[in-house]
């Protein structure tokens, strides 16, 4: 019996994903991987998009795919990509989110005080122990050490194919068309040149639509003023859990999971050269679920200020938000505190920390500070993106404004 | 300030979805509507299909979206549909699947002995004494009590808005094709006539395709080998839980959810006329959160077979599984269970019971006993589709067999 | 400056088509291939869906594309295919259908009296000779003389991607959802045994879609009655012309343009040995445009009959038709042309002719007689596919009948 | 027998189009609407994007479907539009490029002096005759004189229906995914104050991405440089044929269509109060094919200019194009000519005339002297657009220059 060479993945976005069968099909076996399906991919955005349930699992498999769409372009133009170049690429891209924990981006700060990069990199050096070394140039590629730049710049850069899979994916499952960008089109127009990625000058209406296309998710989608509201009182459920483990009965009041029950315990959860086994056992335990249990736990605590935001974000009864270009008028700010500690007998500093608060979100779609898009012109000259397109907008950084306060007909004692 | 009469939901598979403010966005808003969130729509398919992660919420608004679609085209043909009628078959269909319960029809039977159908109706009910008395006429409908038969055949039949949405939606997120199906022109092709649904003759070929479709997705997707597998594990975790807790230390060993525990307490959990508030607030606490949570809980139990399994569902280690037309060899499945009981030292009752199962599957596109789909000639009579179609597959029983076992190079220690 | 080695062409249907660079792009700018820019794909069709203006020149190479890619999987599969017998493969595809004239199968005979099939082998011969015996392998596989017999079958078979092509392709044009069909995932489950192109067993639901998919699309799409009724006008708008040239004052009466007034000329159309580059030269000259400048010509002419026709198609002020599965009753149609005969003043016979006329469509979605689709089991068995399909419907054929006549409030004189 | 009230058409864009029965179903089934069949949508841009061949018989009723759904929107929000004035908007809509002629925009000078716009007005008041005076509204709301100003603007201004439809089916038929519009979502934020036209301020992200689609779909499709090139020789094919009726043989030796010589043959072309019947008569018999058919004739032409540029167009053989933001240097072009005029013996003013010529194309994604889009904030004040959006760039205008010129290897006597 012949066994086929590659495991296919069915993908509503692109299709049908291959695989093929050895260290990469091995790795997304790996129970770490596999925790990936249990991630969401956009946190609480579905309370605005209901369809957005789509998961770190399925993202990292269709950047994967584009990353491999991409290495056969490169190819097809006489870049010299090697068997083993291509191996390293595909799983530094399979694997760049794996450090992810619950939530993503939104409890980040809230469960380790690790970047999810930096968690990624240290569950990459545990495979590579128990996979014999086979990740070594994975990790070099990762880490923007490879000789091959450009290498790196598929897996992190302006246009990488992480992004590319992410916008196309998330505004696949919202539904915003505003998302849709021509990703194969910009695949099929990229190309190296002195170690460098860039990208054929016919592409650049579609560089410019992913840039626009980014900038609109983000306003849109990312920054959506409902999903600020519920992000902001998901972090705010797990400050006010942490405070009660501070001021109440320690941690045993809580129902913690045994994964979120190590973290809670730890002083110091930074990556040192000897904890990366330990505190990536552990947190290969968290996932959403850990969260979702807690908060359906924690929705008949005790402690009224948590139970009050547990029960509101599972029954999505949220918070009302202003968004703003100006900043907003601290003296509102302090008005409503005052007037919903009276109304709700807390005090102002309860408020402020968990009801009424401000903040702000910053987005800009083309960074030039972290490395320009290269155009390839058809002299064969490379120049900056900057110079070549017409829209100054993309890198302008442009900063919204919130405030958030409880709707007044609702009362605290539910 | 004008207040829009609607509120827009958005829906990667329609583009929006319109409802109504007022009676219809408070249901929604409801806590109880609001769970169905977290409970998927296809159970463990997103094992096979890693895009299929939508809920029954999601589902619920489609099938909203539909009928309100269905209204709109029998109406513009002259049948009368008076706007209580209009809201009630909404609301049906809104909350016809309000009372499944975790991993939907998967746990049917593990955590209530109630169908969801019916505990559909029990929710129903409670929420009628909240709203006083407001969905009187969509419980008729959903009763298929109401006077206008074809409002309820819009809610439950051979081809109501219910399938039409999940055959729609399915395939839209699992990325199977063979699912598609032309609901808006089949939408566009409804009738009444003498009280009954009926279907404009030019529109056969799209309902040909619908019951093809239907069946395709039944083989590919809901009783795809893996999922047939991975489910099957799934209520072996929940018999295997129970046994524990009548065999062992009770209840308290298993470290259950609120939710679960209270079904773990009753010896009876059928609907009685007296029970229904108290089964239906116990019952809303219950999603696909607590199964999962268990899941996690269980992966390290000291039982080794709940454990096992328990693990091997959350990293996706599955059974084997054989699928075939022809029934099971006794002989063969008893000689594999005898083979690994031996090599897992346990006993051949517990392998039977949780590793080495048997079991069939049977599907049927067409249910001639159920009612026909009434064809609606151009010269006004109607005749059942029976009569006017050319394939007699669609009516037609077929039974699909399987096997599972262990794979011989995983070890029961693990 | 480096040239990229492929060009590439846009397709809604597909995203992008890369042709390599060299005999096969050549061979698509030859003036013979870009004349199937004029010649519409599906005939009059688009007066039922608009959007059907597709031409054979897209479908060509959208099944030049699909059978790059089912080489690539054949190969990826370890089945050997030489860059030489791949080239081939793709011409052949290429240009299965160069030999189409003017509204494709509509007027094949009424132009001249070869099959389309024979008229591309002659062009392909023609082709041959300019381009220095190049597509010898090519012809090879077009007339199944290869030894390879597979690489023929994805050129013309039961499933072969000329088929693939155009049901995507229609059915993307025309917009029913009907014809959908799994087309990347059949792709991928083709292999070969034995020389025959073979299907993995997992693919049975997609090729029963497929074949599903291809009869619904005769019923709803190339065998519609406003289709069928439109088409047959057109036949006899060219009968018409015939007998005029005929009976009347001989070809300068007629407006024709060079290409049609060759073949008007002609006693003989078939081809011999020694026509062949005749009949091309002159064939070449022909598409859509020359029975488009026709019937607007023709929409003005004396002859009451020819310019009624004519008309009646460009305004699209079709016969009536009714299509029936029992044979039409010849009574009712020699009555109706009685009456017509009376009424616009016209012989029996030119009435008949004409006017009111009979027909049938037959139509069978899998011949097994052709040679069966071969499935390969998990086994390594292979058998055909009537063995392994539930639905002998297939394999059936129907046959519809058709009758035409005027809209009783027409009149002849318009 | 009840008659269903509409006609569907079917939409791959849309899915189906309703339209109901009476004066607008008249209006589609008239001879004049019908011709639209026979104009592209989109002139020679299929030679870039070969799936464009849509007409403007499908985007007449893709705009009309638009206008059906802005409507009811408009309605829904309690903006009164009488049952009168919707179908005048409809008629409107449906007929706002019924003057449109052969290759639309390409030709539109070459063979009257009128603007399609006044050519649209002058067969409405045609059709206003014919039907009646039932036009009268419409006209009145084509014209801009209609007391509802916002029933003007949903016909043409920045955000009308038109621009919607063309930019989805545009983007739909080539395939060119940056031209995807959210325009369901820009029709939900439709409303009305003091007349005119708003959006309402959460639609400002997609009203973005709509000018910006619009933007990117000019300089991607509409101006793409091989678009540009095609067309100007298919406009230097009609000016050699009229220089040839001028100073050759007259009339006669062009092979003219009967729609093509009447206006070969007069001097004056303009719309007076009193040559519309005329002159509409006279324009109806003209579509493509006119200018296809003639392509064919002149392919053999005595005139090598004439023979040569139909030829070229004919079989893709276009001539080189350079584009480029800067303006031409007018000594290279002035050499290029006369480097020609040597090698293909002609003079340079035959040269410049027809084989080496300079030009610009200028765009504007949106032009705030034709009136601003008026965005209405949530507190009820009404904003124009450029107020609101961060862009700048969509009203700048940008101009790109090109120089065409023959391809060194193909001689001119081919």
């Amino acid at each position: 019996v012949r066994v086929s060479r590659v495991k296919i993945f069915n993908d509503p976005v692109y299709g049908f994903i291959s695989v093929p069968r050895g260290l990469i099909l091995d790795l997304i076996d790996h129970p770490y991987f596999q925790r990936l399906r249990r991630i969401g991919q956009t946190s609480l955005t579905h309370y605005v998009y209901p369809g957005a349930l789509h998961t770190r699992f399925h993202h990292a498999l269709g950047a994967f795919h584009l990353t491999t769409a991409a290495i056969e372009v490169l190819r097809s133009k006489g870049v010299e990509i090697t068997e083993s170049e291509a191996q390293a690429v595909q799983i530094a891209v399979l694997l760049h989110d794996i450090g992810h924990g619950p939530f993503s981006h939104t409890l980040e700060q809230q469960i380790v005080s690790v970047h999810h990069e930096e968690m990624s990199l240290a569950f990459m050096q545990v495979l590579n122990k128990q996979f014999g070394g086979q990740l070594d140039e994975a990790i070099a590629v990762f880490e923007n050490k490879h000789p091959k730049h450009f290498l790196s710049q598929l897996v992190s850069g302006q246009l990488d194919l992480d992004r590319m899979d992410y916008l196309n994916r998330d505004s696949f499952y919202t539904g915003v068309s505003e998302g849709v960008i021509g990703y194969d089109r910009i695949i099929k127009m990229l190309d190296e040149r002195d170690g460098e990625l860039v990208v054929e000058e016919k592409g650049i209406y579609s560089l410019e639509k992913f840039l626009i296309a980014r900038r609109l998710m983000y306003w849109q989608v990312y920054l959506h003023k409902t999903v600020i509201v519920a992000e902001q009182m998901l972090i705010r459920v797990f400050r006010r859990a942490r405070w009660i483990t501070e001021h109440q009965n320690g941690l045993d009041s809580l129902q913690l999971s045994t994964g979120l029950r190590y973290f809670f315990e730890q002083s110091d959860t930074n990556i040192h050269s000897d904890n990366i086994p330990t505190l990536t056992k552990h947190f290969a335990l968290l996932d959403d679920i850990d969260v979702l249990s807690s908060l359906k736990n924690w929705a008949t605590h005790a402690d009224p200020i948590l139970s009050y935001l547990s029960r509101s974000i599972l029954e999505r009864k949220l918070l009302k938000i202003e968004l703003q270009s100006a900043p907003i008028d601290p003296a509102r700010a302090e008005q409503i505190c005052t007037q919903t500690a009276q109304q709700w007998q807390l005090t102002t500093k309860e408020i402020s920390n968990y009801f009424v608060f401000t903040g702000s979100e910053k987005q800009q779609a083309y960074n030039v500070k972290k490395g320009e898009i290269k155009i390839l012109l058809k002299n064969e000259t490379v120049v900056p993106m900057s110079e070549s397109t017409d829209d100054a907008l993309h890198s302008k950084i442009i900063t919204k404004h919130y405030l958030c306060y409880p709707k007044s007909f609702r009362n605290f004692a539910m």
